[in-house]
């Protein structure tokens, strides 16, 4: 997986994991729902902002967000 | 410090750290010069892809990098 895959992978993880609907994040995170999908499938080089915002709308933050295997060398 | 100021602070600390040059970052990184100069100073809302390049050129992963309390809640 490249890292936008890996990303998106972990996003939708985390967004299952608290139940929550594509539109439920898209509202809370105040990103677009199509692009919160795309970014699920790995098709979008989200910039930094974007990150913190769904990161945050996920009530985890970068520490822990990218704590995980697939972010490690 | 905004998400930017954060991330550019990381980056300037780390390769001050290995006392390499911005031109030595920009050349292992494949990221132009004057881009690392801007993201070192908050300007820049980097993607994730450029992150990935100066992250691995400064020899960390994501893992790593953003477990700094910086970047925690």
């Amino acid at each position: 997986m490249n890292i936008k895959e890996k990303f998106g992978f972990k996003v939708k993880e985390l967004r299952e994991q608290k139940e929550y609907s594509i539109e439920y994040l898209a509202n809370i995170s105040n990103v677009d729902r199509n692009y919160i999908s795309d970014i699920e499938k790995g098709q979008r080089n989200v910039s930094i902002e974007i990150i913190e915002k769904i990161i945050t709308a996920l009530d985890t933050d970068f520490g822990a967000f990218f704590n995980d295997n697939n972010f490690k060398k």
